[in-house]
């Protein structure tokens, strides 16, 4: 008797095996990223960009909503810009893309840059210099505040050590800019475009975050404040997915945004920024991912029902075809979440088996498989993705009026299970030894958050080094009572998260 | 008794005084872009980035309805990669932004371009070399063709004489690539795309064109044929519009993009691109514009119902508002075009009158005024931007049911008054006189498009640019009988369309 075959996954190297390299084969196997022959970036590719255009989509809504306008500044800032904001440029200077030249020439049969400019320009690795700079010309009185502009755009840190989504030379982002007439004002707004964050990534990503704001040495460079969402990958490890800065009045400054006041008097206004990016998609893959690939939330999956036709030869296949016809007009009719459903038929010419594995690693969440049997019986069978739960409808009518609860139920149960295991392994430390031996864990599928009072310092900081952790934030919901730091002993500590981090 | 005032428009200079400078105006008055400190970059403004978001809304819908996926290809690309293609290259090496340097160092208090890179990096000016290289990858056998994608982006050209929208160093567009197995499913391809480019810009733009084709000189740098449509703009110049290339085999060639036949040969893909930019921003403003600024087509405009309330002190302020909110109310349950109804309360605190005539600039197409004694009566008096039409409906309902006519009409009255100002400016000229006298018309409320046959050559050429016209396209609809070159008398020459352009 043969042994009975092992389960194979679609994914070769599992997550208990080596998470990094499972990360990378999902991102390849589920079409979303390819490398590119320019170091650092990459390649987003159909299935990818579906899962940003969904991200963008529901995002901008949500800025729309909350009063700003989208605008569009330029890609390039004079070198000049970065001299203004001693601290800012200190943040970006050692990975800032510098264009020197305005043209090719060819010398001796190589094309050489030439045509060198008076003042290099920095391709933006954020456009706070900039929008500062358009800030002070618009703004003259207190009636033009609040001012609040969002841009999708692409920036540029120059990255020695990239990972696809999480850490490229270029990325695709938003960033958010507004100034505003008091320093409450802008605070509010800080916190309103966190809270956005937050209820995005848990809403519609099935994300659940950590929502605090990072401790004085990890904010944006020239912040006076930085609020967070951190989430827990299913390796432990901390992903800083949104981050949203009170920057005081110090950029006003440097970059001369003034107002008048209603009383007459000339102030400096208060400013913001915040910003999410396509790293949000390596978040995804790794919160919903398992064994067999990416498992897509239903809210930003780009088809979130996918057909395979399954022909054995021309067995019925006119018969098929016509089925999958009044499925596809049954399910057009069909919608979800305010929003048509989206669905699609997997015409290539290819075997019906690998078109089926190629959507469990995309991670559709629905997978429909209509052969000659259910062509004869009007019925569709189709694969929940998130638990492989199976079901038959017993017409396209039945299927298409269940999409929706099937839809709400993935939805739902991706957000539980990710938010299960973050409050399951999201550990309270009260001693060094604790803390230490928490944050020690190589075991990817245990390697906890620990919850531990922290005071600043650099003996603290000496030993989170050792365990290549770090201070994720200060959490908004407090858990612990007040105390001395875990690590140190110090007076004075506040709550915070720790973890390694990407 | 007084002089009757006469009536002053919102723009200062009228196109007849000076078509150029009431441009640049008109761009200023309706918000839709400002300069920056980047030599040649624009910053797009609210009003201007909601209209080009409207396009890429409508643009994209057809481009994904064609069988196109987006992608997103690096900003960057290797400098050797334009060494491939020689004829490619010098179209474009002129005007490339190269960055040599990654990152920034304090140098005696200075900051200055550090970490030479071994290979410069040039900010693509477009694609074809990029997605080539991808495109080889991707590509194996004959199944995998066509391959079909966009990528909406921004690219950057060094202009020396830069003008908002229509001629700036960096430009958002979009840009497809597609790779075919024949010749001539590719040459179908461009041809779709040019179909779906002049589609576009007569409905939704409401922008006439015609469509044809560029002579030889006037291809994309290294295309075998270059498609086109051309928009004539009030001042009798023409835009180039929309582009789409058919590239042969000539960038498979330099990038290696080969398949595997179904007959078991290996063979060069047929690969063509297309493209529009936010210059159709600038084509839409001398297209529709008047001496009071912009008219928006309604498919396009951001708000396409702006509401002012004309308050005068306290007077029945309550009751505006209360009238307001029901309108509010009605226009949220109206649709257009199978969308909803964009509208808009302008709350700004400004004058009542100044508000008007800002909405005035920025072209909405129907602004709706509410002051106390339609607070009474429940009446909503409007006005419609392309003629100044004025209406009074009776109540809320019977205006937002009045408001599908209204836009539609709007719409087509545009479209009309834009193609019979083609049709009518549009002259044939017979002999050199004709045509050299039609060309040098410096009155730009006149000046036309010529249509005449032309056959390539020096002398004919020297003529075209003592009068700065070249040829626009070889226009699909032909209209003349054949015979010899207006210009030389030479023999086999083409229809063509002549004029000055942007």
């Amino acid at each position: 008797m043969a042994e009975p075959k092992a389960r194979r996954n679609a994914i070769a190297t599992t997550r208990a095996q080596d998470f990094p390299e499972w990360y990378q084969l999902v991102v390849k196997g589920a079409d979303l990223a390819d490398t590119s022959p320019v170091r650092g970036c990459m390649i987003i590719r159909p299935w990818g960009m579906g899962i940003w255009e969904r991200i963008q989509k529901g995002l901008d809504r949500r800025i729309q909503e909350t009063g700003h306008e989208n605008c569009y500044f330029p890609l390039l800032i004079p070198l000049s810009f970065f001299e203004k904001e001693a601290e800012h440029v200190e943040g970006f200077a050692k990975e800032m893309a510098v264009v020197t030249h305005h043209r090719l020439e060819s010398r001796d049969g190589r094309l050489v840059p030439a045509g060198e400019l008076d003042e290099p320009l920095v391709i933006r690795p954020t456009s706070e210099t900039l929008v500062g700079e358009a800030f002070a010309r618009w703004i003259g009185s207190y009636r033009d505040l609040p001012l609040k502009v969002n841009q999708w755009a692409n920036v540029m840190r120059w990255e020695m050590r990239t990972r696809t989504f999480l850490r490229t030379s270029e990325f695709l982002w938003q960033e958010g800019h507004t100034a505003h007439a008091s320093a409450e004002e802008a605070m509010e707004e800080t916190r309103l475009m966190a809270g956005v964050y937050r209820e995005f990534a848990e809403g519609v990503l099935g994300m659940p975050v950590v929502a605090g704001a990072k401790p004085a040495h990890e904010r944006f460079p020239g912040a006076e404040e930085t609020l967070c969402i951190e989430a827990m990958m299913q390796d432990g490890k901390a992903l800083q997915a949104g981050t949203s800065h009170f920057l005081g009045q110090r950029f006003a400054k440097s970059a001369g945004i003034r107002f008048q006041t209603a009383e007459g008097g000339l102030e400096h206004a208060w400013t913001t920024s915040w910003g999410v990016s396509t790293r949000l998609i390596g978040g995804v893959v790794m919160t919903h991912g398992d064994d067999d690939g990416l498992r897509l939330p239903p809210r930003i999956a780009p088809s979130q029902i996918v057909v395979v036709p399954v022909v054995r030869g021309d067995e019925g296949s006119a018969a098929i075809d016509g089925h999958i016809e009044s499925l596809e007009r049954a399910l057009r009719a069909a919608s979800w979440d305010g929003e048509p459903v989206r669905a699609r038929v997997d015409r290539r010419q290819m075997a019906s088996a690998d078109k089926k594995w190629d959507w469990v690693r995309k991670g559709a969440p629905l997978i429909v498989e209509i052969g000659a049997r259910d062509a004869a019986s009007g019925g569709v069978f189709w694969t929940r993705r998130d638990d492989g739960t199976k079901g038959t409808s017993t017409s396209v009518e039945s299927f298409a009026s269940a999409v929706p609860e099937l839809l709400s139920s993935i939805q739902d149960v991706l957000l539980r299970q990710a938010r299960e295991r973050m409050e399951a392994r999201t550990i309270v430390a009260r001693t060094r030894d604790e803390v230490v031996d928490a944050l020690s864990v190589e075991d990817a599928s245990t390697r906890p958050f620990v919850r531990a009072l922290w005071a600043p310092g650099a003996e603290g900081m000496a030993i989170l080094d050792s365990v290549k952790a770090s201070v994720r934030c200060l959490p908004d919901e407090r858990r612990l009572d007040g105390g001395a730091c875990a690590l140190t002993g110090a007076a004075g500590a506040i709550e915070v998260i720790l973890a390694r981090s990407y």
